[in-house]
């Protein structure tokens, strides 16, 4: 057994049962973006947690220990992702990354805005024109040092 | 003649003469976010914002002309970008990307974020821990329509 | 269970019961084009759409769940495709990738051709030196906008 | 030299002189689609059409020689292209390939559509939700063969 | 079920009954080339054709109905190939490939060799010195055409 | 200077003295097949074949020398072919790469068709349905050993 | 079943019952090199080897059939190996591939050495410096022919 | 300037004057596997033999600097190499690697053979059935060790 | 059965039992960091070592017998690794590579750090700014010999 | 101009004026290991520090206000290094790396090792069996943290 497993049991139990991962995080008590990575296998739950995990997706007790272990990160199956919608994302990376990287060494100096030390905010946006989609990304800056 | 070399020159001319970002986009009349991207050769400027690099970065006609041109977008030079402020950013996708697609699914239903019709906001929040690097995304929402 | 074992399933089923897209398309009440990718895994269906497909295929519950989820897209097994009538297409976006580039951006400035407000027709032309195939794609032109 | 250098210079003149390319196609007496893709490396042209372009874009006898060898094509720096307008074009491959493989393969049984034997017509259509590329796809049905 | 799995059943038949390529080609009919690349998952038979794999390698219903299936191509499960044998085609690709483009082009002008309207045949040539393999391959030059 | 830009000088030369590589051939003395082969720098030419080279090419003595020094081989760029008259052959290695090796070894038992002791052969040859490209590829077998 | 599972088995069956290379390679009667490739599913045993190896692992008949049949080499799971073991032979491929090329065709002209017509010896060199692995490799030269 | 432009005109200058790499190996006063590896980039010469290697190849003070320099090591253009010859060595590492791997585990225990206490010896052995280029590769055993 | 189904097993039955590598590590005897490597199946151990996992892990006799295999290396699925934590170590090799290598070079001339030879020691330092990871690598210096 | 070139200008100067890194160094005021990568084009430099770069390598202005521009980072040319020295750090990362994120997520739970708020040091460790490279990597640990 692996995480995998965990994680695709998980999916499987929200199709079947029909869930939304805003009912699940408000279970779980956290938002809607960190729950649902850990349901993704991407976060470590605690054990309070877990066990809620538990008994909304009627897991063993080794599939509620998997929970609570360190997974290996990364969600995606090719390096260049060929899902319409990630690879938005990835557009947004391969066309925009030069320009980032200029606006936040510009303002901050060398170093990096932190992809752990990090939170994501999801808003639907009413627009008239057609909602918009809008993304929080916060992220603290953390400076290069010299030693 | 292409455009990364005017994009090149762009560059050089912005080192040798110290300017900002944020000082360009001002003079070209646009955000810091769309000003750099467009010299940084992934968007397309208009006449009268060409005259104006041309004049800030002492181009000439051919190069001016360039800046008119709709470019061959993507600025990285790996599928997998090797610059750790970059990288993260692909991390991001990497590790949060299937909960950004299911996020959005469960808000929007099927389809995807734009990358086209977007704009993006790069802040810098004050934080007694350490100040943190805040963007804002914003897509619209384009569905896929059945036929 | 994911969605690619129930795509597998419907296709077995197809296979085996000697079914054509286009009747299967007539029975959901959708163009050929968007009925075919719908059942091999690239578009979410409806109740009413999944109900008929669960009819058609015999499938379980579940897998009938799995087909009213936005599955993660991409019909291909490698990045460069090794199927001749594929591959293709592909060569089609090698050899005539820049030439469509250049010819939308005259016709209508910067922006692209969506891929999600899409659609597709497949159609035989009688011809007398051999029988062409003829696809019209028609997608919506999206500008990039200045911000 | 080789046709790549003949390629750029053809571009950079055409963007020195801002010509377009629905008028080179008029001088060079074909459809914009093949002469702008003759003009970017992956045709080859006749002598009269060569000719026409000598004069066109101020060509050295030997650059002229050059447009008339058939040259090595492929027009895209990398297997997946960067440029978000072509990588619609290679999603739509990716998300559609096994649709479009599927549905000819059920109207005209094995083979393939050729991408040799091929035409391509690009038209704007006026629409009130925002205008729309049309596509149109050409190509010669051929069979695999029992022997 | 999929073809790579009725694939696999043959090839386990065939070693299993000690049968030869020439034997069941000459059972369905049609070339050793042909038939080899049929039962390897690369050519779609015919309902005759079938029915005499289906006795032959002792296939079932669905399994029969499969390879009458136009199948997703492709044998080899990288794109460089590993085995000796396959390899020195891929260098045959590799060194002389520019050689067999540029006499082609020498004596046909620009065009393919098809790789569907194609047949090859394989034979032992009797040489003194080691005996040969001699492979004729045959295509039809397919022109592209100006429009 | 390395055996590429001998070779571009050489292929510039050709374009610009409009010669063919079968009268190319007939000077040097081989076949048009190994003679192309060997000016796209593949092939090692000795010190007789260099001199006409020399003379036809107007190279200098640096670079008769280099024609005569074993090359460093494999001529694309790519490791699978954009250029689509080279492609249909990679596509045949895809295809049939199972194929010729089962009958290969059917014939012949276990070892490969050499791409050393080997030799090309390339006509046309007429057919009223469309001339048809001839190739016969000879290649030594060499045999496995137990030891 | 393929090859794969048979090589699989008799590793297990290897690791089972503690058997050494050494030991299998006397009891099948070739040098423990080759014996060692074939049980890894690289070489293709006759009958007699074959029925010592259905002896030695407890194979069944079908699994004795496969060994007897050519199999498709190659017996690393990626093209640049990650065992350090295996990766030193590639490095020094990497590092000395250049040095090996220019010293064989110093002394034989242009060729290669077979990788067919082959044979290793691997054996142990005291030294009290610590002991040293030395390998022979003893390979045909197989010159390039003019034709 | 870096170490590759010292190593091409270290060529150049080889087939220019028409040198052998065993009479440079003897002015060195190093084997001409060691000395060849130094002539194209992969080793580092001392004082001494940069001296020899100045003289003999017209050198700067600057390029017989960088022959003292420790080199960035990798002679070869792409991960898996399109040389025949130096493939066929690619070849045997495919092949036979987990041979190799095996045996040296069987006599020495876990550990690697090391490719910098590491010495080749290239020669040929005369055959009546063709000469034979054998190679001798000693490289020390160095094992894990536990701690 | 391989190594890597006795490795899953390892860690599952750890994640069940809620043991530390630090506990394991004392049982076996040796560091944790060999411990945990030895456990994730990246080095061998002996048939005490071998027995105690047997006995910690509930290990049939076979699983015991791979323990003591030296296996095949390399403990990630990608050659760039996806996990957060894993891809820090291949930025820092990617960014402080060049500058490892010449400070090494400098201080100890032409060879390479072993990673054989080699040890590690991961501990945790206090730091009232948040703690600290060290790490200490200790590889013995190999230098490369001229013969 | 761009940032290699200083990079490349700066380490001819190194090579022409016998210069070592450790020198550099002092003059710079950082340690051996910030210094070098800071000169090797990975670090940032202040207007201190780049003037005393300026004099030691005679570089321009321009060339000097290039060393205090933000670098695009990631020192090594393939994804896989091919240098014997640095490919041993990336076989740690790929032998030891899912230990290390083991031993790490023990002591520390979920979160990495940074790789910006970092130092290096590199020491000569004398041994009576040969001279060991020690090496001390400290990084701040991040934790993920729940939102």
């Amino acid at each position: 057994m692996d995480r995998n497993e965990v994680t695709q049991k998980i999916i499987s139990a929200k199709v079947r049962n029909k869930l939304t991962w805003s009912d699940i995080a408000k279970k779980i008590g956290q938002s809607k973006e960190w729950t649902t990575a850990a349901m993704l296998g991407q976060m470590t739950l605690n054990l309070e947690q877990a066990t809620v995990a538990k008994s909304l997706f009627s897991l063993t007790d080794e599939e509620t220990a998997w929970l609570q272990i360190v997974p290996y990160k990364g969600s995606l199956p090719t390096a260049v992702p060929t899902d319409p919608l990630i690879y938005r994302w990835y557009e947004i990376v391969s066309v925009y990354g030069t320009t980032i990287k200029e606006l936040i060494h510009e303002e901050f100096g060398d170093g990096i805005m932190s992809a752990i030390d990090f939170s994501m905010d999801i808003q639907r946006q009413a627009d008239p024109k057609g909602d918009r989609v809008n993304v929080v990304l916060s992220g603290k800056f953390l400076p290069y040092k010299q030693y």
